[in-house]
């Protein structure tokens, strides 16, 4: 896999030549200046990898911002399993994005912002857009063919309804004792995780997870950032779900 | 525990008297504008945590900015095992101090900025006053009351002299091959994770780090920042070792 990896949705078939949309031109040939016959990474959102090359890049075409690639392999990724769908009530700003990013890296399947009653964002559906472009930057970054679909923002507890049952909840901290064991059986069913807001998961909210056999975990006895419970808890996940790679 | 915590290293008896230093005052004082009776935590970075009450806080006080505090009780907090220490090859600027937040909330003992093959970033040793200030800070917010030491940087062959054999490096992934499993034993022996730059460890690294029975772990088959790796396998480790409290 090149390290130049540019987001492609419609991936051709070997042989075929493919242009990459505008903003991807720009960033293959006005900010790498990649040069004809530079090899490079097409990924397509939807687990296909593509080896190509830069076709032509004269001086005409590079002004345009129109970069051509020859695809000469495809890959085809299994979708990992199991399929993780995190919810998660938005942290302010920037710090969503930092969600987004490491949830991709990560390889969640979907990503629902969740309203709690703790809330202290509300996500704009505006945003979508804008989370949409740092999923597909993530996607370039990490080498993830598979792009996490992101769900509109939706109340806690029409989430609750529309959610896999089985999975985790972020939970905060209640006491110094000595940590448990969990002994979840885990197969290929998809998994839910649910991080709070700051304040945590109400008690009403925490009720209605455990009512639908979703179980609380934490991950040491600190207060954990949202930025910080995401990669996390979906690093126990992995390690649970022996998803981990110990090579 | 109050969510108002301070940062205070030499916390006297129950009943005593305390003034918290010139910074920790203006926040008590001039962000938060704290008043007499309110109540409030401090933590002394060595595993004792204290309620305390902010006693006087005239007008001439807080121009002063001199927080007394009356310390109302203690309680001390195991240290957690296994201890955990951190090696990582510092990213640049910002992304350094998430690592430090990350690695506090997650409760690691040490942490190590290493120099490694393929490094993006020379840590300065200047910077090692304000990484303070960060883990500090992050103490005081996540409320973990032990204070993570963090060492001047250190190039990868000293440090791996120095530290605990018994660990985690965290590996580039090298296949889309299904993963396999960790069966390592843990007790509460400590226990080192190993971080390297964005580019990965060097061969050499890595086989250096094999000879000392340091085991090679990714979380799924991508590739992830290091701001990201540092959470993922801290929440793994603390999954492995059965410090996650399934509650």
């Amino acid at each position: 896999m090149s390290s130049r990896r540019f987001y492609c949705p419609d991936i051709p078939p070997v042989g075929s030549m493919v242009q990459l949309n505008a903003m991807e031109s720009a960033h293959a040939l006005k900010v790498l200046r990649l040069k004809a016959q530079d090899p490079l990474t097409l990924l397509d959102g939807n687990g296909t990898l593509a080896e190509a090359v830069l076709i032509v890049s004269d001086e005409r075409q590079r002004q345009e911002r129109h970069a051509l690639c020859r695809v000469d392999s495809i890959r085809r990724i299994p979708r990992p399993t199991p399929a993780i769908h995190l919810l998660v009530a938005p942290p302010r700003g920037k710090n969503m994005d930092t969600v987004l990013k490491t949830a991709t890296e990560l390889g969640v399947e979907t990503i629902t912002p969740i309203l709690c009653q703790f809330a202290v964002s509300k996500p704009d559906v505006d945003g979508k857009a804008t989370w949409e472009q740092t999923l597909i930057a993530a996607c370039k970054q990490s080498g993830n063919p598979w792009l996490p679909t992101i769900q509109p923002p939706c109340p806690f507890h029409d989430a609750l309804g529309a959610t896999p049952k089985r999975g985790f909840f972020g939970a905060v901290p209640q006491s110094w004792s000595p940590s448990s064991e969990t002994s979840s059986p885990f197969g290929d069913e998809p998994l839910a995780l649910w991080i709070g807001p700051e304040g945590g998961f109400s008690q009403a909210e925490e009720q209605l997870l455990m009512a639908q056999h979703v179980t609380p975990i934490s991950i040491g006895p600190w207060i954990l950032r949202v930025e910080t419970a995401v990669p996390a808890l979906l690093g126990a996940i992995h390690s649970l779900a022996k998803r981990s790679n110990a090579l």
